[in-house]
């Protein structure tokens, strides 16, 4: 018996494409398209389906996808305009790679037979994308159908951003072919075997040694940290989860679990001498070589792999929290407060602020150390909700991902705290926040500084810095004005210096509609 | 006898870099340095002569080197974080590569030992690099005077981008090795054989067709378009420049040549049935392909080569001038005039505005089409003055090449002439321009559409533009307020909507210093 298809009416190419994607289950296309995708943008009129939302640079774009399928769990388009366009967004696509994001870009290119011309705009697309997957360049327009679902498919790949290179001529071709039958593509997570899992309770049981849980992807989730908080209550064992999770929930009665210190050397420390089992997270790395510190947080005979990254640790958890009779529930973490209002702000009083303030169900875009560490301390204890943090170190990540989430997720308040050096690699995304009524309230810690930088001076002995590096390190001179440039982009902003102003405007920010912008004025 | 060797003190990797590109001529290092940086940030202080230049996106870096190269004639140093880095400036090295303008990318890595654990910020940088010309990555810090060496020769080949990758660890190290003799590395320009002059002189005078003289690369320069225009005056002959010349001598005497029409169709008109002799540019190709029309805009067969890009194609129109006999000068075109004060904005009031009010040896950055081709049109007998122009197609590169022309040329006015969406792609040129106090004066001509793509769809069938076309090509909703993205990145603004306002504000900013931004609210 020949498996079902459905005919459909002739349709372009760009047609073709659209409509597999939306029987593919994909909503949104984060879009900053140029003539060679104009049979795209039409056909995102002529095929229903697929909501398009203009970035004016394509780092908004592939950030935006990137928060977008973070919350929604699946991906959407990107449609990016030949190598250029692909090249502005491929430092969020880095970024998107190392979350595990499923991203799929579709980047139009020349007509087949003009590429031999080597026309100004001609350039190696395929070598750009392959940098952060898995690439797939159409031959004709009949494979459109075909092309699209398999880059879809190659997306729900762990750490593999997919991109399709679409031909403008293939593009504009009708084609009279069917369609493949409506699939909704799905990332599927493989269970951990209960072999695997008894293995690791016994060590846990005889172990002498105190034991680490290392937290990563799907462990993170709210029944994955509720199970790891039992294994707590029952061995004593110590929680931690990756430095920079794509996404952890996080408050609402969970355990208090701090991130894996950044600097090598004290999470080194932290895991010293301690077996480490990893729930979903890679081996412990330093995020740089420094000399005379290993790259191995943890050695490699402590380390077992409860669950790797692409597995399904939220369940391999709540196995292992069974298999230990791990029953009893950890006391919920202290309720953060808001700081004395006369506070001048700093990183501290940021975060404590924050976390008092924070809405049921928000999700918080972090983005740089300022504030996101000083957060991250203060908000165990706060109400529920869901934090987004820079997974591969590309910075201008924030605050699209901050957009894509508030695309995916409409009903919930979304806060950007984002740190002014990385903010001004993408500060474009405000417009799509204001254009798509997005209800964004953007948290801009200016202290001036690219402060980690300053650090890193530090660090390989530069303590005394000369004119340029001092230049080279700082935002001043002139200072951004961050509530000049929401007024550029549309949003309504506001300037907070004290710990008072600071949760009055966010108070009021988070019960106004559409995006807001305040600029918090740090202590140097 | 042995060669002479500079014995020099122990350098870090990093200063023996910094070293050798002062030792070989650079000046200027366009940088937005991280982590695996900081030792040449670090040198850039300890071994002086190289002044350091601060982006906050590296498309800034990288456009600035551009337009620094086209103006200075030799190459600047950007200085990139890893790959994202590299990554996000690449649309801009895309461009430089277009223009052949040399480009020397210093882009560090993690510590050579970190590298194989895959740390969150790895990425395949030789990859990203590979796509826009040659890569050298350092094996050990003493091959670093070698390595930057060869990494600069490198760049003076035409269109290649050169990009040498250091590791942290290869820049932190100290090496006792002495330098290589200090070399000025420079572009070398072959002459055209005399018989070919000769042989294309005889065509010309034998010929039946008229005949075109397309020009390009350094037959733009004013001794080339001085030589162009006797060969007219004695033989008749059509000029043309190339559609995007990287930078073209304009104004002060010299013949008026238009640029070869972007669309296809009006290009082969313009070249029909003529002889086509190119002088430095490269045969003429359609921009973008569209159905029915030949990629190629004359055939083959009448399509001779004078000189070819790389080559010395100013002494060739010379030569070939001598050849003809061709003293006559042509007549200058004439001077252009203000439009009256009360007329509203639009492309072409802009371009004669610009044109009339224009100082000697003023340099004109240009990019979009709105203002730029009727400015073209308007300023063939303006005052001296260099156009340049964005030769690759990837839009954000006016801001930064004008942000490069400034630093290379500190005692001339730099006019920045912008249309909103390009100029939306790297805004942050803008605050560069404010610390670096450079004379740049930028139009942004305002009309919040992206006009070429509703031609575009309009080209491929879509006259009746759908919701979301509409929505992908307007800049509108809201509308972009350049005044107060200016005042953000601390750059002084106003707004004009009448040719008079615009002519006051801008003889008002000609003739102040540091940088300034006029939004041109342009009529719809």
């Amino acid at each position: 018996m020949a498996a079902p298809v459905t005919h459909v009416a002739e349709l372009t190419g760009a047609e073709a494409l659209i409509s597999t994607a939306t029987a593919a289950g994909i909503e949104v296309c984060f879009a900053n398209p140029g003539t060679t995708e104009m049979p795209i943008v039409s056909a995102l009129d002529s095929v229903p389906g697929i909501r398009a939302v203009l970035g004016l640079q394509e780092n908004v774009c592939t950030g935006a996808a990137d928060g977008y399928a973070r919350i929604a769990g699946k991906p959407a388009l990107t449609l990016l305009h030949l190598g250029p366009g692909l090249a502005n967004g491929l430092a969020n696509l880095h970024n998107a790679r190392r979350a595990n994001s499923p991203v799929v870009n579709v980047v139009g290119d020349h007509a087949s037979w003009h590429l031999p011309f080597d026309a100004p705009l001609t350039s190696d697309i395929a070598g750009l994308a392959g940098t952060v997957g898995s690439v797939l360049i159409t031959r004709q327009a009949e494979d459109l159908p075909g092309d699209t679902f398999s880059a879809i498919e190659a997306s729900t790949r762990t750490g593999v951003i997919s991109t399709l290179i679409v031909s403008a001529d293939h593009q504009q071709q009708v084609s009279p072919r069917q369609q493949p039958s409506a699939v909704r593509v799905a990332r599927v997570r493989p269970q951990v075997p209960a072999e695997r899992i008894h293995e690791l309770a016994r060590l846990i049981t005889a172990s002498a040694d105190d034991i680490v849980v290392l937290l990563g992807a799907t462990a993170l989730s709210r029944k994955g940290q509720d199970a790891a908080g039992r294994i707590v209550a029952r061995t004593g064992a110590t929680l931690y989860s990756e430095t920079f999770p794509a996404r952890a929930e996080r408050g609402g009665g969970l355990p208090a679990i701090d991130r894996l210190p950044y600097f090598p050397e004290t999470a080194i420390q932290a895991l010293e001498g301690r077996t480490v089992l990893l729930a979903g997270a890679p081996a412990p790395i330093a995020y740089f070589g420094y000399e005379d510190i290993p790259s191995r947080l943890a050695p490699d005979h402590l380390v077992h792999v409860l669950s790797a990254v692409d597995e399904d640790s939220e369940q391999a958890l709540v196995d292992l929290a069974t298999a230990l009779g791990a029953d009893a529930v950890l006391s919920a973490p202290v309720a953060p407060e808001l700081p004395p209002a006369t506070e001048r702000l700093d990183g501290a009083t940021v975060g404590r602020t924050v976390a008092a303030l924070l809405p049921e169900d928000a999700i918080v875009s972090i983005e740089g150390g300022t504030c996101g560490y000083p957060f991250f301390s203060a908000s165990a204890g706060a109400a529920a909700h869901t934090a987004l943090t820079n997974t591969g170190g590309a910075i201008g990540q924030g605050l699209p991902v901050a957009l894509g989430a508030a695309i995916a997720a409409p009903g919930q308040r979304v806060i950007a705290l984002q740190s002014d050096g990385s903010g001004l690699y993408t500060p474009q995304a405000l417009w799509t926040m204001a254009r798509e009524r997005c209800d964004v309230v953007v948290l801009i810690a200016a202290n001036h500084v690219y402060n980690v930088l300053r650090t890193e001076l530090g660090r390989h002995g530069n303590d005394d810095l000369g004119d340029q590096a001092r230049s080279l390190t700082s935002l001043g001179d002139p200072a951004l004005d961050w509530t000049a440039l929401a007024k550029g982009f549309g949003v309504p902003a506001s300037r907070a210096v004290t710990a008072g102003q600071l949760a009055d405007q966010l108070t009021d920010a988070l019960q106004s509609r559409g995006p807001r912008l305040i600029e918090m004025v740090l202590e140097a």
